[in-house]
């Protein structure tokens, strides 16, 4: 049985499939929103860049550009971990109803944390978004290393 | 048949994990371009590196480590971003022919686009490279949402 | 006898598994610790977080913060590298006493590379760690290209 887990054969590859899916091509836009501000702001890191898309001096200090890229930066930190301590966890045979509600609690509070990141929200919203999705990969993370072995 | 798609019978496999091995390398060889122009530059970010390998104050804002530190960062996030996305891809049974070439297309940009960001070569050259890999990723990215659910 | 390499039924999953659980919830922890250095220092990157926990002036230049920032992130490019390049590297079939020895010789390196960056202990200390968990990752990363087909 355990040969089919990854596969879409198993409803529940299916759903973290997708709950990767989106949170991965959430961080891809997230690159696409960088560029986006770059360009509209002319804030440019190299001299190649300002020399062909306009802009003064090279910087990496421009706040608007360098908000989105924190937040790219979190996604990046955040989201990879999510992928692949799940994929391990998957293997753990989980309980299908909370492996599902973990997969569903990660997404939404990812895309919560970007709108927090972005708007910008006060605080703590960020903060509490931001810790759930850290919860829900610390907890397969403890699921996973029980698992296994040294 | 969906439960040898993760191993080296499957010969899309092979490619990916070809496809995978190279860029990944590729990343850790950054890792060892950076090390190799801290110390040729003796440009460090903490202060028990000056002590140890010279240079004066630390920090964190000399532009030929941090080129090279861009090129790098910019690996970690659509490299990464490929092999996660390209795994499930996989699952989701693609056309062989078509999903090679998306594997190669990666592969390509990828290394033309460190050779763009360290030449440096003019733009848009990096940013046409960095765009087609981005694309590659993305398309994979729909094909894995499409085949999952929520 | 393939289908199973990526099951608890394959031991060597489980320390594979195992291994990347452990360097993962490092990883994990070093956000947390992130956040308390923030919080206890007062330091943080965005105007929204110095209105609600206090602090002067947004900065990404305190040195406490950035040098566990700088910690992680060598976690972020090594330890996501490890996992990744390691789940193929699985797949190979590798000699079992070889990778159980490159799973364990990883995530020593690892742990003592974080002892070394946050005490600070004298370098070369920080230099020998890193570069024994990159020297694991790029042996598989060899095995791995060396596995596959373009």
């Amino acid at each position: 049985m355990s040969t089919n887990v990854l596969s879409f054969d198993n409803p529940l590859f299916g759903k973290f499939a997708f709950s990767s899916g989106v949170v991965l091509g959430k961080t891809l836009l997230m690159s696409a929103l960088t560029v986006r501000s770059r360009l509209t702001n002319k804030v440019f890191a190299n001299p190649e860049d300002t020399a062909k898309f306009g802009g003064v001096e090279p910087t990496v200090s421009d706040q608007r550009v360098e908000r989105i890229r924190r937040c790219h930066q979190n996604d990046i930190e955040n989201v990879f971990s999510f992928v692949l301590v799940g994929s391990f966890y998957l293997v753990t045979d989980p309980d299908p109803w909370f492996a599902t509600l973990l997969f569903r609690t990660f997404v939404l509070s990812r895309c919560l944390h970007t709108v927090c990141y972005l708007a910008p929200l006060p605080q703590p919203s960020r903060f509490v978004t931001c810790l759930t999705g850290w919860g829900v990969t610390a907890l397969m993370t403890v699921a996973v290393i029980r698992a296994g072995s040294f």
